[in-house]
C-alpha cells in the first residue's frame, strides 16, 4: 500500500530542505501527504486540518531557519505534517498512544516545538514573546505564529494582533483559512510574487496593492471579490488587520506551493514589522474521503485508505456527551426557557443534539468561552435558564466571568461540564483537572459530578431546577456504565449524597464516575476481610454534612477518591471534617486524587492507572490507612 | 458649599425625568455635576469616569425606559450620577464605605442595575443575554452596554462584539471614548440629528453617512479626520465595527444634551439590529481639578471642591506595591533578562517604578490578561525572565493561560500578585480570594505568599533566581508592616517555611500577610496559659513536611490561616498530612480561611473581622481546639 517516497526519505530534518529543488519541494509535498494519510489510517487521529497544510509546512521549513525561527502553530492539531519533517516520522505509529507521540505539538517532545499546543488562540500571543526575545538579544529568530479563522476569533487572539501590532515588531502571522473552498486565481498572483522576491524595490504594502493590480482583469475582480468576502472590507485591503496595525498580505493559495515560496521568501527578505498572510486552503486537502466528509476529516479512527472508511467502535453504553444532549433536549420540550450555549463544540458537547430539538434556542458563540460566560450570565439575569456546555479544562478560559459575572451575582447560570477528569488520546492537554477545585472554592456554587449517566440525567434535571444560584455538574468523556437510564430525570437533594454499600471498617467517599471503581476496590478490601461502606458524594459543594459525620464515626478510616486535583473534593471534605472537629480523634483520612504532575495520553484507564487511582490502588490505600492503625498492612 | 438643585430635587427615580424639557435636562446635568463633586469630595472615590458620562447618564435615563430597559456601565466605576438619579441620592455619603452602597454598580443594591460589575469589558456579552431574553419573551426592554475605550481592548469584549454582530439582534454599544480630549463640531450636526429623529425616513447607515455630508466643509473635513484618528479608517466609516456587524454612528459628543437626545431617540425609534454610538467624552468633564490633573481625577480621596486639593493620609509603612516595583527595578539593573508585564495597570502594580528605570523592558499589553500570560510565557521560552504582574482578581482572567502556557510547559514565568487577600473599599469584586487554590492545584507550579514588605523583597529575589519553572508570589493591598527593608532581597530555600515564635501547645501555621495577627493571636492565648508556636510557611507549593510534620508532633493543635478562600493553603496542609498519616492520630487541626461568601466593602480591618480572621477569632479556634481535647473552652 505504501508507495515510494524519495524525496521524503531525503528529509530527516528540516534543514536537509535546502538540498531540494523547488520542484523537488513539491514532489515531497506530495509524499508527504501521502505519509500523513498512510500514517493517521493506522492510528487515527486529526487527519483533515493536518492535509490542509502539508504544503505550508514544507514551505515554511523550507523559507525559515528551524528551529532558530520558531514556526508556532496554533491549536496543534495540524502538526503532524511538520512532526514528519521534524525527525519524527518514524515515531508517527505511536501517535496519540501511551508513550509516543502527543498528537499536538509539545516542548518536551521536539526542539521544533518551540511552544506547545492543545488549546486555541494561543499562537500570537508566543509569537510576540519569541519576537521581544529575539529584539533583546536572546539566541531566537523569526517567529511565525500559524492560526485558522476559527482560533484567530477568540478574543485572546485579538489582544495578540492588538499588542502585537502596536508594537511594530518583525514578526509573522499566516492565516490558514480553510472555510474557502475555492481557491484564489494563481498564475498571475505567483509569477507577481516571484518577480518581487527577487525585484530590489518596493515595500510589503504596494506588493500587496501591486499583486492584484498586476492580475488580468477578471482575475483581478475575483480576487478582489475573495478578499473582500474575507474581510469585509470595501477598499483595496485587509483593513481589519491593517487597523491592527499588521501589513496584510493576501489571500494566497496555500496549496501552491510557487506561490507559497515566494511569498514568504519576499516576506523573510522584507518585512520589517508584523505581517499577516491570508492562507486561503482545504481541510481534507488531496483526500477524497476527508474532503468530501461533513467535517473534513477533522478527527478520524484508524481507516481503509482506499475508501476511507473507518474502524467503528461498538460502545457498550451511550456516551455521557449524548446522554447529556438527549437529557437536555427532553426537558427542553416542557421548559421553553432552557437555553443551551456551547463555545465552537456543538458536536463534542452534545449540544447539537438540542440544537436539533430547539433550534432557535442553542446558542454556538465560537471559541469565546468569557464570553459565553458571561452572555450566559446576562441571560440568567433577563429570566432565561442557560446551560452552558463547555469542557472541563476550556472552561478555565471563562473563570473570571464564573467568579465576576455568575457567582458574585448568584445567577442561576448551569455550566455542564465534560471531559472531567482524564481524557485519553488527547493527553494532559484536555484532562479536566481543576475544574472542582476552582469552582468549589467560589460562593454561591453548587458542584455536583455524575456517577454513571442514569445521575447525569438526574443531575440535568437538578440544575434545570436550581434556580436561586449557579450550579454545575462534571462528567466524564467516554461511554457510561451500561446502567439502565431513567425516561425523564428526576432533581435531587441539593447537597444530599447517598450510600450505595454498607460495611463497618472503611468508607470509600466517592465523587463522580470512579464509583464503580470503587466498588471494586471495595470487593478486593472485602477478600483481605475489610468491610466497607461506599458513599457516593453526588455534591463537592454543599456537602452532605450528616452523611460525613456518619462515615467519620462509623468507621476506622475514611478514604475520598475523585477524578481531580488536589484542592477539589477531598479538600472541602478536609476543610468540613477540621471546622467540626472530625480529624481530631483516630479516624484515619486519606485523599485520592489526580497527582502533582501532569499525565501524558494514554488509554484512559492506563491514564488512571499512571495516576495511582485503579480499584487496586484504592484498596491499598484504605488498607494501609487501617493496617496503620492496626499495625500492619492489610495488602 | 452646596448649591441649590431644583431640577436634581425633582427626580427619585429615572421616570420623574418625563415631566423636564430638553432645556431643563440640560440644567438638571449642571446639577448632576455640582452634586457628584460635592459627594465625592466628602467621600472619596471614581471621580473623573463619572464626570465624563453626567450628559450621557441623564440622557440615557431620558430617552430609555429603565429598569425595564437595561443600561448596562462597564466596570461600573463611571456609575455615580446614575446612583444619583436612580433612588440612590441620599445614600451617596456612604459609598464604598462599610455598609453603604457599592462604588460599582451592584443587582443586589437596585433594580436600575441590571447587571453589576468591576472587572471590565464584560457589558456588551451581559447586554448580549438581556437582548436575546427580550426576544425570548422574558420581561425585558433594550439592551444599552456603556464601555470605555480602554475596555472595549479586551479580547472578552471582542467575543461580544463579535457575536452580536452576528446574531443581528437589536442592542445598543455606546463606546465611551474619553481619550479624545476635543469635542467634535456640534451645531450643524445636532441640528440634523434632531432632524432625523423627527423624519420618516432613513435607515441608520444613511443617517451617519448623512451627518458628514450635512456639515459645513472645514466641520465636515473635521468630523471626518476625527473618525478616522478614532478608528483608523480610511472609508467613510469606522469599519472595524462595521465588519464585525453593528451599525457605526459617530463620534457624537458626549456632553452635548442635544445631540446625545437626538441620537439616543433615533436609535430607539430605528434601530432594527445592533447599533454602537462612538461618544467621545472628556474624563473629570467640567471640574478643573479633574480635568487638569494627569489621571483626570480618577481614583481621588476627600478633596476640598473650591481647590480639589485632596486628604493625603500619611502612610506608616510602604506600600508592598512601591516594595515590590523598587525591588523589581534593583534587579533588573543587574539582571537585564528580567521584563515586566502590567495590564492596564502600571501604577497599581509598580511596574511604573520598573519602567522608569527600565523603559525597554516593560510592557503595558491593556486589558489583556489572557494575552499579557502567555505573552510572558512566550518571553520565558525565548530565555528572558518576565514577571507578569496583576491583581489576583484579574489574574483570573489569565487562568487557563496558566494552566496550559505556562505550567503545563513549566516555563519559568513570575506572577507577582498584587491585592491578595481582602482589599476594603473595592469590595467583593476586588477581592484576591481564590488565587492559592487555583495555583496550587497546578503541578510545576510554585506558591509563596509574603508575611511582611522585606519578605516580599526576598520573593522577588526568589523569583528571579527560580529559572526552574512557574512561581507565584502574592501579597496584599496597602501598607507593609513597617518592618526594614534590606538593601536587596535573599533568595529563599524553595518549599522551606520559618518558624517564628516556639512554644508547645499550640501550633499557629501562617501563610501571607496574617503572621503579624497570629502574633497577636498567639498573645492573647498565652494570657490564656496556652504556649503557641508561630510558623511562617512561606510556601503553599511546595510545602515544608518536615516544618509540617514537627508542628503536627510537638503540639495538640495545628491551626492554618491565610487571606483566601477554602481550597487553598490549609487544603494542601490537609492534603500532605492526610497523606502522610498526620491526621489518624489525636492532633486537632483547624483550618482559617475567608468564609463561603463575598465580603463586602469596608475598611480591610472591618472586612476580615467579618470574615472571621481577627487575632481573636484565631485564638478563639486554636483555643477551642485544644479545649475539645481537654474538655473545656480556654476563651
Amino acid at each position: 500500500m505504501t508507495r515510494p517516497t524519495p524525496h521524503l526519505d531525503r528529509v530527516t530534518v528540516p534543514s536537509d530542505l535546502a538540498a531540494l529543488s523547488d520542484a523537488e519541494l513539491k514532489h515531497l509535498a506530495d509524499e508527504l501527504r501521502a505519509d500523513v494519510i498512510d500514517s493517521v489510517s493506522q492510528t487515527g487521529g486529526h487527519l483533515g486540518s493536518s492535509l490542509g497544510v502539508v504544503e505550508l509546512t514544507v514551505a515554511l521549513h523550507a523559507v525559515f531557519d528551524t528551529p532558530r525561527d520558531k514556526v508556532i502553530w496554533d491549536v496543534g492539531h495540524q502538526c503532524y505534517p511538520h512532526k514528519i519533517l521534524t525527525g519524527r516520522r518514524a515515531r508517527m505509529n505511536t501517535l496519540r498512544q501511551e508513550g509516543g507521540l502527543s498528537g499536538f505539538t509539545k516542548r518536551s517532545e521536539s526542539e521544533y516545538d518551540p511552544f506547545g499546543a492543545a488549546h486555541s488562540s494561543t499562537s500570537i500571543s508566543a509569537a510576540l514573546g519569541f519576537t521581544v526575545g529575539r529584539d533583546m538579544g536572546e539566541p531566537v529568530g523569526d517567529a511565525i505564529a500559524v492560526i485558522g479563522d476559527g482560533a484567530i476569533g477568540a478574543g485572546m487572539a485579538f489582544e495578540a494582533l492588538n499588542a502585537a501590532g502596536a508594537e511594530g515588531r518583525r514578526m509573522f502571522v499566516i492565516l490558514n483559512d480553510n472555510e474557502m473552498s475555492i481557491a484564489p486565481p494563481v498564475g498571475a498572483l505567483s509569477k507577481y510574487l516571484s518577480g518581487l522576491y527577487a525585484s530590489p524595490l518596493g515595500n510589503l504594502q504596494t506588493m500587496a496593492e501591486g499583486i492584484e493590480a498586476a492580475l488580468p482583469g477578471p482575475l483581478r475582480d475575483q480576487a478582489r471579490r475573495m478578499r473582500q468576502m474575507v474581510t469585509g472590507a470595501t477598499g483595496g485591503q485587509g483593513t481589519l488587520f491593517e487597523e491592527l496595525g499588521f501589513q496584510y498580505i493576501g489571500p494566497i493559495n496555500g496549496h501552491d506551493m510557487d506561490q507559497l515560496l515566494a511569498v514568504l521568501r519576499t516576506v523573510r527578505t522584507r518585512a520589517t514589522g508584523p505581517v499577516l498572510i491570508h492562507c486561503c486552503t482545504v481541510k481534507g486537502k488531496g483526500y477524497a474521503p476527508a474532503e468530501g466528509a461533513a467535517d473534513k476529516g477533522h478527527g478520524v479512527s484508524k481507516f481503509d485508505v482506499s475508501t476511507g472508511a473507518q474502524a467503528k467502535s461498538r460502545p457498550n453504553a451511550p456516551s455521557y456527551t449524548k446522554v447529556f444532549g438527549e437529557a437536555l433536549a427532553k426537558l427542553g420540550e416542557t421548559d421553553p426557557r432552557i437555553i443551551g450555549i456551547t463555545a465552537a463544540m456543538p458536536g463534542g458537547t452534545g449540544m447539537d443534539i438540542f440544537a436539533k430539538a430547539h433550534p432557535a434556542r442553542m446558542f454556538d458563540v465560537g471559541i469565546a468561552e468569557q464570553h459565553g460566560v458571561t452572555f450566559a450570565a446576562g441571560l440568567a439575569a433577563s429570566g432565561l435558564k442557560p446551560f452552558c456546555a463547555i469542557y472541563s479544562s476550556f472552561l478555565q478560559r471563562g473563570y473570571d466571568q464564573i467568579v465576576h459575572d455568575v457567582a458574585l451575582q448568584n445567577l442561576p447560570v448551569r455550566f455542564a461540564i465534560d471531559r472531567a477528569g482524564l481524557v485519553g488520546a488527547d493527553g494532559a492537554t484536555h484532562a479536566g483537572a481543576f475544574d472542582v477545585g476552582y469552582l468549589s472554592a467560589l460562593p454561591n456554587m453548587t458542584v455536583m459530578a455524575a456517577a454513571d449517566e442514569a445521575e447525569l440525567v438526574h443531575m440535568v434535571a437538578t440544575a434545570a431546577a436550581h434556580d436561586s444560584g449557579p450550579i454545575a455538574f462534571r462528567y466524564p468523556r467516554g461511554e457510561g456504565e451500561g446502567v439502565p437510564l431513567p425516561e425523564i430525570g428526576t432533581p435531587l437533594a441539593i447537597g444530599k449524597g447517598r450510600i450505595t454499600r454498607q460495611g463497618t471498617d472503611i468508607a470509600l467517599l466517592s465523587f463522580g464516575a470512579h464509583l464503580s471503581t470503587c466498588d471494586k476496590a471495595a470487593d478486593l478490601l472485602a477478600e483481605q476481610g475489610l468491610s466497607v461502606t461506599i458513599a457516593d458524594a453526588r455534591f463537592a459543594k454543599p456537602l452532605d454534612h450528616a452523611l460525613i459525620r456518619k462515615l467519620a464515626r462509623g468507621h476506622r478510616a475514611l478514604v475520598t477518591v475523585e477524578q481531580g486535583a488536589v484542592g477539589g473534593f477531598g479538600a472541602m471534605v478536609l476543610h468540613l471534617m477540621a471546622g467540626e472537629g472530625l480529624l481530631d480523634g483516630s479516624l484515619a483520612v486519606r485523599t485520592m486524587t489526580l497527582p502533582d504532575r501532569f499525565i501524558d495520553q494514554a488509554a484512559p484507564d492506563a491514564m488512571y492507572a499512571d495516576a495511582g487511582l485503579t480499584a487496586t490502588d484504592i484498596a491499598a490505600t484504605a488498607a494501609q490507612a487501617v493496617g496503620a492503625k492496626i499495625g500492619q498492612t492489610a495488602i
